[in-house]
């Protein structure tokens, strides 16, 4: 895969060493992740919208409420960034000027579109399911008309992207390195818990086999990174 | 302390169950996480930037390079949106329409200021350290005249809030409920790891009382509020 151009929207000039222009990392980004926020405006005023995302090649998607307001001026063609961020450490240095933190970040680049087309819709609306929790859509009791005509559907093709990445222990000045205060990198990581079993389920219901990337104790981003996998591998 | 006012900015019409406007709880939700997202539009242009945010009172702080063009922007008085979320959990139902996400979000809604007064820079860059890592200034190493002189601080008084929580288990449909299907939460949570000693630590070096909070396996969102609670104590 090639990297993605840069122009001036997207060219990071600050901390280039940081800046990550390489398709299949970022990539990596933005599906390790279940949510993204949303940057748009309307009347002149900035939101900024927590919201499941997830990818088809070049096309990122998101979904909600046929009757939300935001996707409705969204579906009008607004011009959106769409970010994706995992914070992985603190970085505790020897001076407050060289904290920081471990991250990777993508900022997306484009115009939404409303995902208008009945066919489309309703393949992009399985494709949720199928991409975050291959597997699951054959055990689930089917979608209803009523369900898909309460939905709308956001695609975005990506237009740029700016990404970076810090992964590395402490970058003190040199003549810091003898101050005595402890200093390094707290890792951070977003993982499952123990699967609370709705009130309703048969007792001693076990997790099925299309759940076991979410297994107690796994990192997030890794799962996720294995549902995209394997959902790109169906559909090859 | 009293609710947030409702006004059109910040009013939640549809899952009105899951609003919240109670001020304590709002900066609970601010106060747990380390980053938040800022959107603001530039030249037609919407950005969706992560950083690190800080709180004290009704005020909301985060900072960046002097030389960063973002800044620059919103220190002329720019309209934002700052919105912190944390993703505490999957919802798996029966049904795809039901599935959903266990969250906490926050979007403040405000205009930028920059923080010109030196006194105040200053208190502001001593208080990030004071606020998310209490007692550790004192062991760093002091900051310079031309570290803080490359550092921006922007200010945005909390205009309006709406916040959201869903914190419960899978709501099916009444009818779904036999399904057979496993159904229920898988709980989310970002959590500290073994720390990562800088290279030029000397061997064995213990963490310092200050980073108690962030102890391996230690709930980032409860160490910060932790932190905050530190913090405002100190000041009282």
């Amino acid at each position: 895969m090639t990297d993605y151009p840069t122009t001036p929207l997207n060219r990071i000039k600050r901390n280039a060493k940081r800046a990550v222009y390489d398709r299949a990392a970022i990539h990596g980004i933005l599906d390790a992740a279940m949510i993204c926020h949303l940057a748009y405006e309307i009347d002149g005023q900035p939101y900024c919208t927590p919201t499941i995302h997830w990818r088809e090649g070049e096309v990122l998607y998101w979904h909600g409420s046929s009757a939300s307001r935001a996707l409705r001026a969204q579906g009008k063609g607004l011009r959106v960034c769409l970010t994706v961020t995992h914070l992985d450490g603190l970085v505790l240095a020897r001076s407050a000027f060289n904290h920081s933190c471990n991250f990777r970040s993508a900022m997306v680049f484009g115009t939404a579109e409303l995902v208008s087309d009945p066919a489309e819709k309703r393949a992009a609306l399985l494709a949720i399911t199928d991409r975050l929790l291959p597997g699951r859509n054959a055990e689930l009791r089917p979608m209803t008309t009523q369900e898909i005509k309460a939905t709308s559907v956001m695609r975005m093709p990506i237009e740029a992207v700016s990404a970076k990445v810090r992964a590395a222990n402490v970058g003190d000045d040199e003549e810091d390195g003898a101050h005595p205060v402890w200093a390094g990198v707290i890792p951070l990581r977003l993982v499952t818990g123990t699967p609370e079993p709705s009130p309703l389920l048969p007792a001693g219901m076990a997790l099925p086999a299309h759940l076991a990337p979410f297994a107690p104790g796994r990192p997030l981003d890794a799962a996720l990174q294995e549902t995209q996998a394997a959902y790109e591998n169906a559909a090859d």
